[in-house]
């Protein structure tokens, strides 16, 4: 789904050119070699994955202070030029690309964790760090940071995207683990918003508003986050359905029945398939439910019992249960290794991650109608899914140099959310806006709200230097 | 904590109140006997509870519907006159008052249930219904909404302090339990935001802007909200330690553990020696802990044998344990009635309930010293709290007549959220700013970052009319 731009843009105007050019040359004298304008770095950073267009940014810089930060985007204000937080660049709807130039900031030396207090279980992190360096830094302490993308990507890009993944289903999105942050504003000024408490009521929530603005409101330099207990026991399954509908049903009945299940991910036949095949597996080519609980030993195990029950009762086979690490491990790898395997379907392809979310009650009709949709356009695209929360993904294989199958893939990704539009869903579970998804924002919520978010935008960064284009169109 | 007020307003001009006098008159046209202007009336909808001063509102109309709604705001908006919407009348901080005058809106009339999804654990509510009105309407279909604040608060009202309660360290607050709404903008425009999906990365979280913002942005007049399984076992323990620091420590060690508590309350020895009077009860007079998990009957049985480890390491005695409902009624008697018992020590006196949030491992050293501080101010004030969210309450009960008293009580309270501040914590952790902390919000938080919230504000309701004064000083 790639974007028109609006290209009588104020940033592309010669005056605007010229102040791109005067920024770099005063920002070179204070960063030196930590500021890059060379060809291959700013195409690097020009794009995420999975979206196809690359708008570099004028260049790169690479702060390591928030003081840094503060000054670059200050002189940026008043030169009215763009600048485009950068975390791990595992964003998917063009987040990080550059459509109006201008100074990209690399946050990936910001990557101290700069206080972990166990006691109240929370952490102070700058916001280059990796949630897996987070968890490698956390692994003796009995905490772990839980919220899992899929991608090792940056703490500040997960806030900022509003990123969720696996285990949304019990420890939430990144909304419910940040408990306060550091940002700098549009105009250098540098303020802290929320606290250490677990709660407040102080006032507007600013730290939920930062969160998912995706570098719009300003750059985040500090969070505090909220970290869990590492589970003292992991019980997993996999489980094979006769249909679809099996295995949507069981969903339902372990969630309504409150089972304190830590994830549920769903392949489809065409992704066991593909998984089969790149990871030499075994597993039954059908609708397919990775299921696992956390807890003490005595209430995994309890729960396995029930589960068993429900699962078995909507037609799975070939229950398969571990508790080791090993053996979860080797269970798990289809879902570890479905993007790699789907790739492997279509050697070549680029590959894009399609994320809706619908009620629960809706997914089996909405899975349902996207699979029949991909295979009358004759595409190549597993389906796959966080379903305990109704967030799915299909992984469409295109050719990049085959228009005709983009626009079929754009017909059938369409018509997708719509569907999670018509059924009280959303067009992005996870993911985000960015450029890509900018026109169903407003096909979501209608123009008057998008107006609302455009408001506190110019109220709160009126040159639009924060990553303009994203969220929503400039004007 | 009573506020000053800006007196010099713009509302106060005789134009404005000429122009709030034309309101009334064509407002009355369209809702007839559905508008007072009635002294009593007015009365008793210009303060809520725990507030001592009374800002009446110049008039009070029950709207029946959003289209009503919208229309009225629209009429107030045009003619720069104040509106304040009221849910139930229990907030705690002057929210509801009319300080600036203006018009009321009382939701009570807009209380329908109009959709309960039990496939989806979700239902939309019009915001007037209370969550005991809810809870009695959802008791047949194994769900509940489990947000309690003690009051029988509205459910809008709810969602505009960001309320929460005793069970947030299993549920989570107002912000985690909303999916979508529907609000009126102070043009009257009718905006939808959120959606029935269990997460979203779509653009700016209006939900969470709106919820807690105390309707200054908008007024609620639809919600869906998040419903959970009814648990089929529940468990409560009542157990009194030799001194606070065990009591904490109880609490620290359950929650690192990650033993999947739904409640702990924490009682001080005053309080506690409240409740047996008030209830003819024989608590030790002691730091008490009341307890409460939930789930299946095994895990509960697991969690039990688990607390008594945790619970007696720190010197508890006299551990009580009850699974079935009435026992746990009569072991929860004195947590229920605490207010009540509070009350009951000093009779005639007006009873401020004072509201902090602080990193759990600050809890006893907060405690401590605000129980220190009271004992030296000869204040009578127990102290009682959701100590799983660092989160207590002091019962100041005040002579109303006794302006000395008021001042060491003021003394008293700032220092306790001075020190809440110095700790890392909020002044409120589920009551809200309304007029009553406006200067602590400032506290809490620096100038700048009110600035912040006044340019959202001014960008989305640019005349000023919704809840003015409320969350920060009208300019």
């Amino acid at each position: 789904m790639n974007a028109s731009l609006k290209l009588s843009s104020h940033f592309a105007t010669p005056e605007a050119k010229a102040r791109v050019a005067l920024a770099i040359e005063q920002l070179r004298q204070e960063f030196g070699d930590r500021l890059s304008v060379g060809a291959a770095v700013r195409e690097q950073h020009g794009r995420g994955e999975a979206y196809a267009r690359c708008f570099p940014p004028d260049a790169v810089i690479w702060p390591m202070s928030t003081a840094e930060v503060s000054r670059i985007v200050k002189l940026c204000n008043e030169q009215g030029v763009p600048v485009i937080a950068y975390g791990a660049g595992t964003s998917l709807e063009g987040h990080v690309s550059a459509p109006y130039g201008g100074i990209c900031l690399d946050m990936s030396r910001m990557n101290q964790v700069l206080k972990v207090r166990s006691d109240d279980g929370d952490c102070v992190v700058q916001p280059g760090i990796t949630r897996e360096e987070l968890n490698a830094y956390l692994r003796d302490t009995g905490l772990y940071f839980p919220i899992d993308p899929g991608a090792n990507a940056s703490i500040g890009g997960m806030i900022s995207t509003r990123a969720s993944g696996t285990n949304t289903i019990r420890y939430g999105t990144m909304a419910h683990n940040v408990f306060a942050l550091e940002v700098v504003l549009a105009n250098g000024e540098v303020i802290r918003c929320g606290s250490r408490a677990r709660k407040s009521s102080a006032g507007y929530d600013l730290v939920r508003m930062f969160t998912g603005s995706e570098g719009t409101l300003g750059i985040i330099t500090e969070a505090t986050l909220r970290l869990h207990a590492q589970p003292e026991a992991v019980g997993s399954s996999v489980c094979s359905f006769p249909d679809l509908r099996g295995a949507v049903d069981t969903v339902i009945e372990l969630i309504q029945i409150g089972a304190p299940v830590s994830r549920i991910e769903f392949l489809d036949e065409l992704q066991v398939r593909a998984s089969n095949a790149y990871s030499n597996l075994s597993l039954p080519e059908q609708p397919t439910l990775f299921i696992e609980f956390m807890g003490t030993q005595a209430a995994v195990t309890e729960q396995f019992e029930r589960a068993v029950e429900v699962v078995t009762s909507h037609g799975a086979k070939g229950l398969e249960w571990a508790f080791d690490e090993q053996r979860r491990a080797q269970l798990w790898k289809a879902r570890h290794s479905a993007y790699f395997a789907a790739r492997a379907l279509k050697p070549g392809a680029e590959c894009i991650a399609a994320d809706v979310c619908v009620p629960i009650s809706e997914l089996a009709n909405c899975v349902t109608q996207t699979r029949a949709d991909i295979d009358a356009a004759g595409l190549t695209a597993p389906i796959l899914g966080h379903v305990g929360d109704g967030n799915f993904h299909v992984l469409f294989l295109i050719d990049p140099n085959n228009d005709e199958e983009r626009a079929r893939m754009d017909a059938v990704y369409g018509a997708m959310i719509a569907t999670a539009h018509r059924l009280g869903g959303t067009c992005t579970g996870e993911h985000g806006i960015g450029l890509g998804k900018r026109e169903k924002l407003i096909a979501e919520f209608g123009p008057p709200v998008i107006e609302l978010m455009r408001k506190l935008k110019q109220a709160w960064d009126p040159n639009g230097i924060l990553n303009p284009g994203k969220v929503f169109e400039i004007r």
